[in-house]
C-alpha cells in the first residue's frame, strides 16, 4: 500500500516518477482562470482558511449542500472556524472525489500539514494553518511557491483593465494577462443588454446603432485588450445553435433590442452566431487564440440563482448535442479563411472523443495544433476526467502537442492542481511506456511531457 | 491466478478485502424490486431451477435469443431440463456478462454448488440443485439466507394491498412495503385508460370528470399506500418532455380521454407533466422519496412484445437527451418548494457524469443527499457498470451519502446482488487507499463503505 | 517494464499470453475493407514506404495536418523521402495514438524493422525497408504474409465485378468477394444521381422511371453481385432519420429526382428510408447480412473537401441521436419479417451500450448473433476503443457469437490491425480470469478466443 499522498502520490511506475522528476518543477503558464484582478494588484494577503477556501469557491458549496449543511454555514454569515467545521466534516465523506485532494495538496504544499482534514482533525489543522498565516500569505507569495509564471484573467470588454496595468507596473514577476470575454456582449437577451451597450458606447466614443457601429466599438474594445497584453478570447456555444443572418436582418435585431422590445429565439441566435463570427475573425487577425466552451447548462435552479446569483453553484452539464452548431461555426470560420487557433472545451465528458474528431477535421495551415481539445473542465477536474481527455486526445489526434493545464478556478491556492495534472500524465504516460507500447526512450519521453506541462502553452499563448 | 470466484472474488486488494468484510454480513435494504407480494404472502415453495432462473426473468430470455436458442425452449412449452439445459449451453459463452456471475453466486450461496456451469456440467448441477429444493427451499428461506430486512415492491395505485396485509400479519421477519407506481394513471394515451380511472373512482368513491377530481382520487390512493407503509414512488420520464398545462386546458384533456377521443402529442405531454408535477408535490408532502428513471425505450420490437407481452426482453436503452426537460421538472419542484428527496436513474451510461451534476444542483435543505444517482440499474448493472457510476458519483458528488445498491429484479435469488456490489463498492475504495489516494484510516473507511451498503437506505427509506 | 512492441504486447498475463498463442496463426477473414480490386486483380508490386503508407491513408494525413505539416507534403507533390521524413517527425509525438502501434507493428512483421521510427531515424528505417522492397513486395506476398483467408471490398452497385473476375480465375489464395454499397444509390440529393440512375439503366436493360422500375434494375444489380460471390451490404443511417412514404409519393419524388427538380429535406429522408428498407428486404432474400453505419458526419470541412475531395480525412464523429431512427427501421424490418443478420456500427463510443442493447431487443430466430454490434470502427479502432466495445458488447450480450475483427482500410499492410485486435480481446479476457471472474478451463476459453478470432466470421459471413 502507497502512504497517503506521499511524493509518489498518483504516479504507479519507476517510469512515472521519472518522468514527473523532469517536470516538477517547470514554471506553471495558467491560461484560463477567474482570480481576481484587483486583489493580485493588490497583493492581498489572507486572513484564514476559510476566506481562501470558502468565500468563493462554488465548487466546495455544492458538496457542503449535498452533505446537508444548512447555507448559513456556507454562503452565509456563521462564523469562520464555524464554517471551516463544517467543511471539515463534509470533505472527510467526499472519497474519490478531487475536492478531497486538492484540499490535502493545498494543505501540504501551502502550509506544511500533512493532517488529513476530519471533523476531529478540524481545530489542529486550524491552528497549524492560522499559524502560517499569521507570518503573511500574499498572492505574490501563492506566486512565487507555485512558480506562476503567467495567468489569463477572465475579463469584460468594457474592463478598464487598470489593475492589470497596475500589477504590470508593480514588479511582480508573474506576467497577468486579460482574457476578452464578451458573454455580456452577446447576451443580448439579458435586460442589461442596453445599459452594457451605452457603457461600449461611452468608452469607445462610437454612437451605437446598427451592427456596423456595434462591431466598430466592440473591435475597439478589442484593440485595447491587445494593447494591453491579451492574447485570447473566452466563449461559449450557448445557446447550442448556429443560425446564419443578413446583415440588414441584424441591423433591426439590434434596433429592436437597443429599443428593449422583445427578441423572438431565432433574432437571438442569428445575433449571437454573426457576433461571435466576427469577432473570432478579428480575432485571427489579432493573431488570438479562441477558446470555445459547450455543454454548460447555467443557473439551472431559479430558487438558488435568484437568491445568491450566477456562478453560486447551481450550473451543471447539459445533455444536448452542439455538434452540428459546432461543425457549421468552425467550417463558416475556415471557409472565409479566419480560422484562429482554437481549443475546444466539452463540459459532457461523453463528448470527449467527438470533440477530438472535430478538431482533427480542422487542424492544417501549418500550425502545431492549431484546433485542440481542452484539458478536462470543471466537472472534469478529476483523475478520471483527466485520464478520460488525454486519452481522447491521443487516441484521436497528437498528445504531444497539447496545450494542456489550466486552473479555471477562482481561488488562488489551486496552483496544486498543475500539480495534479502533472503526476496524472506522467502516470498515464509512464503505464504505456511500461507496457512496451512506447519505447523507454527517456529524452523523446521528457520532451513530451515537458511540451505538455509547459512548452505548449508558451508556445501556443505568449 | 485467483481461483475463480473465491472469497476473495472481485477483491483484488487486502483492503478491499478488510473493507468487504466490514460489510459481508450486513442486513439487505432492497429498496426497489419487482417480487410478486403474493408469492411472499404465500411463502412460495420453489419447485425447479428452471422456475427460479427462467420463469420470469427477461435478462436470461435476451441472451438465450442472441444465441439461438427456440423461443420454444426460453417463454414455451419446453420441459423444464430441456429448458434449463439450453440456458447451460448459453451462460458458458457469456464470458464478462454479469448473469455468468450472478448465475454462479447463486448457485454457490443457495445451493452451496460450485461446479461451473455449462452444456458438459448441466445434468451434474440439475442433480445437485434439485436435491436442494427437494428438501424445500420457500421465499422466507431465502429472505433468511440473504438477511433481507426490508423491501419495497412495485405497485399500481388501485392494488388492494390484500398481499402487502398478509406479509405483515405473516410474522415474517422482513418488511414488505409497497411502493407507489403510477405509470398505468400518467398513461393517458393508452386504450385502457379509461377502464382504469373508473377503477381508482370505484376504490375511492371519488367521481373522476375533471383534473381536480382525479387528483382527489389519486391522492386518496397514496393516502391508502402511505397508511400501508409506502414511503416511495417510482416514476419514469418518458417521454422526456416537460410541457406545461392550464388546468383548464387538463379539464378538457381528461375529458376528451374519458370519451375515448385522440388526444395530440402535446396534449398527452401536458398531461403528463402537470399530474406528475401533482403527484410529487403530494409525495413531498408525506415526505416520501421520488424514484425517477431516465433513458429507457420500451417495447421497440412490436412482433414479439405483441406475442409475448410487455417487460420480456424488448426493452433497451434510449440515445435522445432528457436533461432539458429533466431540469425543468426539477426546477419547477423547487421553485414550488415541494421538491421531495429525489433518486436519479440514468440507462444510458453516457449520462452518469450528466445525472450527478444536475442531482448536486438540486440537493441542500439540509439534508444529506437529498437528491442524488441511483445505483447502476438495469443494463448497467455490472462490474464495469456499477464501477462507472460509483466513479461519476464520487467525482461529482459525495460517495458517503449514497443510498446504495437495489436489485430491480423479478427473481428470489438475486440478492447476490448485493453481495456482487458490495464487493465492486469495497474494491474501487479498497483500490483508491492502496493507491494513496485517501487516508488508510479504516474506522472513517468502514463507516463510509457501511453507510453505503446499509445506514444510508436505512435512515433514507425508513 | 516490458520490452517496446516484444511477443507480450499487450499480454499482460500469462493467461493472456496462452490465449494468444490459441489465435496468432489462424486465417485472417477481412470482412470489410475498402481495398482496390484492380490492385488486387494486378497483384500490384510495392514501390516505397510512402506509397503504402501515405498515399491513401487519411487517418495519417489527419495527423500530419495536426502537427502543422505543410499540404505538400501530405497529399501534394513532394518527394517520397521527404513525405516519410515528415511522417517520421510526425510519429515520434502521437504517443498513445493507434497509428504508432500500427506503423510499428507493420515496421516489424513485414519489414522485420524493430528500429523506432522518428525524425532521428528515419534514413536507417527508410533505407532498410527499401532493402525488403528492393527485392520486390507484392498483394499476393502481403496476403500470405498474414495468413489471409477472405476479404470483402466495398463495390458500387455499378460495378462490373471484372477484377473481381480476374482475382477469381487468378489462383489467388485469398477468396476477394465483393460488397453491395449502394450509397450512390441513395443519394438522390447528389447532382450525379439522374447520370447514376442512367448507367443503372444500361447496366440492367431496366428502363427506370418509377419507383417500381428502379427497384427492379437494383435488384437485379444485386443477384449480379450475390452471383459473384456477394454476401454483405453496407449502409449506413445517414441521415438518422426514418421517414416511412407512400409508393405513389415515391414515385413522384422519384420522377422530380429524374427531372432534375430540386427535393424538400422529407422527400429526400422519404426516399432513403423506403429505399433502405425494399434494399433490405432483398439482401434477406438473398441470406446477405447487413452492416449498418451510424454516427458519422462526412465532409465537414467545406473548403479541404472540395481541394481533395472526399475520404481525404475531413469526416468526424457527429453527435446527435440516431437510435429513434434505427429502431423504427429495424422494427418495420422484424414486422414484415424481413430483417437480415445485421451488424451494428456506432462511431461515437458513448453509443457502444445504447448500440448492443439495441441489438438485443432484435435478436432471435434461432440464430446465433443475428443482430450484433461491430467491431471498434475508424476513430475507435484503438486499445481503448476496442476494449470499450468488448465491454460493451459482453456485458449487454454474448461475446462468445461476436463476428469478431474487420479492418475497414484501404492499406494492404493493415492487416496487422488483426493481430492488434487479437492481443487486446485476448489480454481482456485474460484480465479476467486472472481475476477469478471465468474459471481457467483453457478448452472452453481457447473455442470462445477462437471463435471471435476467426470461426465465428466464417460461419456468419462464408
Amino acid at each position: 500500500m502507497k502512504k497517503f499522498m506521499d511524493d509518489s502520490f498518483l504516479l504507479q511506475t519507476k517510469t512515472a516518477e521519472q518522468l514527473y522528476s523532469a517536470v516538477k518543477d517547470l514554471p506553471i503558464i495558467d491560461w484560463h482562470c477567474h482570480l481576481d484582478p484587483r486583489e493580485i494588484a493588490e497583493d492581498k494577503q489572507f486572513e484564514s482558511l476559510t476566506e481562501l477556501w470558502l468565500a468563493a469557491d462554488h465548487y466546495k458549496w455544492r458538496v457542503m449542500r449535498a452533505y446537508g449543511v444548512e447555507e448559513e454555514y456556507i454562503t452565509g454569515g456563521a462564523d469562520d472556524f464555524e464554517k471551516f467545521g463544517k467543511w471539515a466534516g463534509v470533505i472527510e465523506n467526499c472519497i474519490g472525489n478531487p475536492l478531497y485532494h486538492w484540499t490535502h495538496l493545498e494543505l501540504r504544499r501551502v502550509f506544511g500539514c500533512d493532517i488529513p482534514l476530519s471533523s476531529k482533525t478540524a481545530a489542529k489543522v486550524w491552528k497549524h494553518c492560522s499559524k502560517v498565516l499569521e507570518k503573511g500569505l500574499k498572492v505574490s507569495d501563492v506566486f512565487k511557491m507555485f512558480n506562476v509564471e503567467m495567468l489569463c484573467t477572465s475579463d469584460n470588454p468594457a474592463d478598464s483593465l487598470e489593475f492589470h496595468e497596475l500589477v504590470k507596473n508593480s514588479g511582480l514577476k508573474t506576467a497577468v494577462k486579460p482574457t476578452f470575454r464578451p458573454t455580456d456582449l452577446l447576451s443580448i437577451e439579458n435586460p442589461g443588454w442596453t445599459g452594457y451597450i451605452n457603457t461600449l458606447s461611452e468608452l469607445t466614443g462610437v454612437e451605437i446603432s446598427d451592427y456596423e457601429s456595434l462591431k466598430e466599438a466592440v473591435f475597439c474594445r478589442a484593440d485595447f485588450f491587445a494593447a494591453h497584453g491579451c492574447t485570447i478570447a473566452d466563449h461559449a456555444l450557448d445557446p447550442p445553435v448556429y443560425h446564419s443572418e443578413d446583415d440588414k436582418i441584424l441591423d433591426i435585431i439590434i434596433r429592436k433590442a437597443l429599443d428593449e422590445e422583445a427578441l423572438t429565439y431565432e433574432e437571438i441566435c442569428g445575433f449571437k452566431t454573426e457576433m461571435q463570427v466576427d469577432l473570432v475573425k478579428k480575432y485571427n487577425e489579432l493573431g488570438w487564440t479562441m477558446q470555445l466552451h459547450m455543454g454548460t447548462a447555467r443557473g439551472v435552479n431559479t430558487t438558488m440563482t435568484a437568491l445568491l446569483g450566477t456562478d453560486c453553484g447551481y450550473d451543471c452539464i447539459a445533455g444536448s448535442d452542439y455538434s452540428t452548431a459546432l461543425l457549421r461555426f468552425l467550417d463558416r470560420l475556415e471557409v472565409t479563411a479566419s480560422l484562429p487557433r482554437t481549443i475546444l472545451f466539452n463540459l459532457n465528458p461523453k463528448d470527449n472523443d467527438l470533440i477530438a474528431a472535430i478538431a482533427g477535421s480542422f487542424s492544417g495551415h501549418e500550425e502545431k495544433g492549431k484546433v485542440q481539445p481542452g484539458a478536462a473542465w470543471w466537472f472534469n477536474d478529476h483523475k478520471d476526467g483527466m485520464e478520460a481527455q488525454l486519452r481522447a486526445l491521443a487516441n484521436n489526434g497528437i498528445l504531444g502537442t497539447f496545450a494542456g493545464m489550466l486552473t479555471d478556478s477562482r481561488s488562488f491556492l489551486s496552483y496544486t492542481r498543475h500539480e495534479y495534472f502533472r503526476r496524472i500524465l506522467c502516470n498515464l504516460i509512464g503505464s504505456w511506456v511500461e507496457n512496451g507500447e512506447y519505447p523507454a526512450d527517456f529524452d523523446k519521453l521528457e520532451e513530451i511531457v515537458k511540451n505538455i506541462c509547459y512548452y505548449n502553452a508558451k508556445e501556443y499563448f505568449i
